[in-house]
Order: structure tokens, then sequence, then C-alpha cells
């Protein structure tokens, strides 16, 4: 099983990503999020990567099922029902609903990986679940950090490098890249104190001016959720087993 | 004084660099072999970024004074006179003369920071020159790190950290990016041997398998040479402190 990790979104067109299984890391916020979303009952999220596509999706949905939520510089984009906030994505809020989502970084990474063989979201929320999966998997897989528009994001980077020695406690003969050893290097330099970390990083510094401090701290919570957010087909949802169908 | 790193040139457009001092990095080879070759009297280097504007710029030049140098996958072009190993780079190949640059990645990111204000190229072999010259400008600066296709480059960032870390025990009241408390992490855990850090990357081994052992000891080598390279007009020469006219 061969592991690397991709910085930042810019670093690889959509067709890098063909046939290939993906995971996406947005720790602040959106798959904090997702996870979180699916947790609490929503039907699916559909990421996407413009306000006006996500318009365009709503105008589409019909029945009051369908709602919208994201942000644009870490605040709720106007006429939205939801803002980024995981803490926003309560069961009241979302349960059966399909919610279509648009975020500065981690929506557009999503969608920028569609075209991936599997393409699965974590944060470090559902790290140990992901892990889990990847091993079932059995994949060679990529590590695609949402990053802060287009640049390195330290949250990301540590949360990769943490879900990859989540993996190699798991399994022997793993074969890091170049970037895969550095985020692992990064975790444990940086990663002992998850929630202190992302208080000192950029982004999590500009989201306490901007009054989320309670997101950096549920944001941090390791293992505290255990479902596996899968993207197919423009939508992503709870990984769930395939039943085996009996011979007779 | 506030220092960040970018990890990769697609992180950035060419406009983002606009007025700024950017100092790129490209330890193998590109910035290596162009500190190599001013030392070694090099007139100027013209750095291009595809191979065809080599052939025009080179078709512009007469009197034998100008050489195409660079590589494409590790390996000399065709019809090129010299490759990208810095070794190549000796005086009696290139002593007086200008040389037209093609790298894979590192030419191409020079080129990338173009409409930076300052713009100063840097491996390990002058990382103390660069480090003093950036003392005396004493103003905010990107470190661009050449990467690999668009991605991370390890010996890159450390080579990045190093540079910060050398300053930083030079000033006080320096301020970090993310992306440059990370290059300095990595340049800590990864850096003690640059050698047998170098050897150990993607690129390093790749450069051993294609028989340039002698590459990495050279790139490795902290403050060998003392030169500042320094971009202007299209093309970099070694910098030259003003010389102040008398009032008389």
């Amino acid at each position: 099983m061969k592991i690397s990790v991709l910085i930042s979104p810019l670093n690889a067109d959509e067709l890098f990503f063909t046939g290939k299984t993906t995971v996406v890391i947005d720790v602040l916020r959106a798959t904090t999020t997702i996870s979180t979303a699916l947790q609490n009952g929503a039907k699916e999220v559909i990421p996407v990567n413009t306000v006006e596509f996500a318009m365009k999706v709503s105008g589409n949905a019909f029945g009051g099922q369908t709602i919208l939520g994201g942000e644009r510089n870490t605040k709720k984009v106007e006429g939205f029902t939801l803002g980024n906030s995981p803490l926003e994505y309560t069961q009241e809020n979302v349960f059966g609903k399909s919610i279509i989502l648009f975020t500065t970084n981690g929506s557009k990474a999503i969608v920028r990986a569609k075209f991936s063989e599997n393409l699965i979201t974590c944060s470090f929320n559902n790290l140990g679940s992901v892990a889990n999966h990847l091993l079932d998997l059995n994949k060679d897989f990529i590590i695609l950090c949402a990053g802060a528009n287009g640049m390195f994001s330290l949250e990301d980077t540590i949360c990769a490098g943490k879900l990859i020695t989540e993996l190699t406690k798991l399994k022997e003969e793993i074969i890091l890249t170049d970037s895969a050893r550095a985020s692992v290097s990064l975790s444990k330099s940086f990663g002992k104190n998850i929630s202190k970390m992302i208080a000192e990083t950029e982004h999590g510094r500009t989201l306490i001016e901007n009054g989320y401090s309670d997101d950096i701290n549920y944001c941090a919570k390791l293992n505290s959720i255990d479902n596996v957010p899968v993207f197919s087909s423009g939508v992503i949802k709870n990984y769930e087993p395939k039943v085996e169908q009996s011979a007779n």
C-alpha cells in the first residue's frame, strides 16, 4: 500500500484523480461538518464548487428537503440556511435533508477529486473509522489536503499525518512518498495537543477572531464519530457495507 | 519581517509575486547549478520555461558566448550543450558565457516569480550568503520551493526551513506563517545529515539511479559558495552592492 499526500488541490488537475482512491481532508471545517451532518441523519451532502451552482442545484430540488449550507471567508453565504460550523448541523437541522455544501476550500477539493474510483472524506473526528475503511479497501491512496486558498494548511497536513500513523500501526508494508513522510513528521511535532495546535494555526486564529472558538474544540476531537462519508455520483453518504446476497 | 513558504509554484499565479521579495529554491538541481555557474564566472543565467523559448533566445544570441543548459526528466535536453548537473558548470565550460537554462521545475519556478521586486535563488550551497542578504534587505519575503512537477519536494522544503532557521538566529521579531513553521520543523527532523536526507528523497533516488550520485553530495554542501544570484530584467547575475557615489 502506497500513500501520498497532496498539500493543495492546485497541485493536481481533475484527471489526475481518475481511478484513484482519494481521501479529502478539510479539518476547518468542511470535512468535519460533512461527517457531523451525516452522523446526525442528513440524507446526503452535495458538494459544489461555486455559489452559483449551489443555487442552481437548489432551484432544481423541491419538497423542502434540500438546504443550502456553507461559507465564504468563514461567514455564512447570504441566502444560505446554514454556515460551515459543524455545530449548526444538528439532528434538528439536518435529519432527512439533502445538504448542498459550498465552502472556500473543502467542497472545491472534493469536486476536484470527483473522478476518483473511491472518494472519502476525513477529519480528526472520524479518522479511526476512515483508517479501518482504508485497511479494508487495501489500495494505494492519496490524501488530498483542502489547504487554504490553494496554499498549505498545517491542520490538514497534520490530520493526514495522523491518519497515516494510524494505518502504519494496523498494517505492515506501507510505502510512504516524501509528502507522506513529511506529514507524519509534522503530526509528531505538532499533533500532541490537537486543540492547541489548531487554535495556533492561521485558520484557527481567524475562526477564533470571528467567534468560532467552540468549532476549534469540536474539530479537534479525535475519533468522536465513527462514520465513513463516501462520495459517489455527485453525493456524499455514509458508507454502508454491501450485504452479500444468498446464493439460494 | 514575515516569512512564508510556497510548497509549489502551482500554489500561486504570476501576479501573486508582484512587488514581493521571493527566494526560489530548487536544491536538485537548478538553483545549485545557477549558484555554481555564477561562481565559476558565467556572465549570466537566463531562466526559461519552455525548450522552445530556450531555442528562440539562443537563436537571437551570437558570438559563441551563449550556451544552452538544462534537463528534462533528469537528462540533458537534446541539442543542449550542458545538462543540469552543477558539476558540468566548470570555469572551463561557463566562464564569460550567457547560459540559457531550462529545467523541469527550477527555471519554471523562477519565471513564475518574475514580477517579484526582489528575486533571489538559493540552495544549500549559498544559504548563508542569502540569509545575510535577506537580513540587509529587511523585508517580508516568500520562499518559493520549485517542487516536483507541481508537487511537494522534501529537499526544497528542508532547505527553506534551514534558511529560516539561519535568519531567526540573526534577527529577532520574525513572524512565521504556518508553512514556514512546518518547514522549520521538517528541517529539524530531517536536516541533520543533508547528504543522507537528499539521497533518501524521491528525487534523490532518481538521480542516483541515473548515475548522478556525485551531484547529491555536491548539492548537500552547506555554505560552500558565497554568492547571491539575483534575477532582474530576465537574467540572473551575482548580486553586487551598489557603490555609493561620493558627494564631491
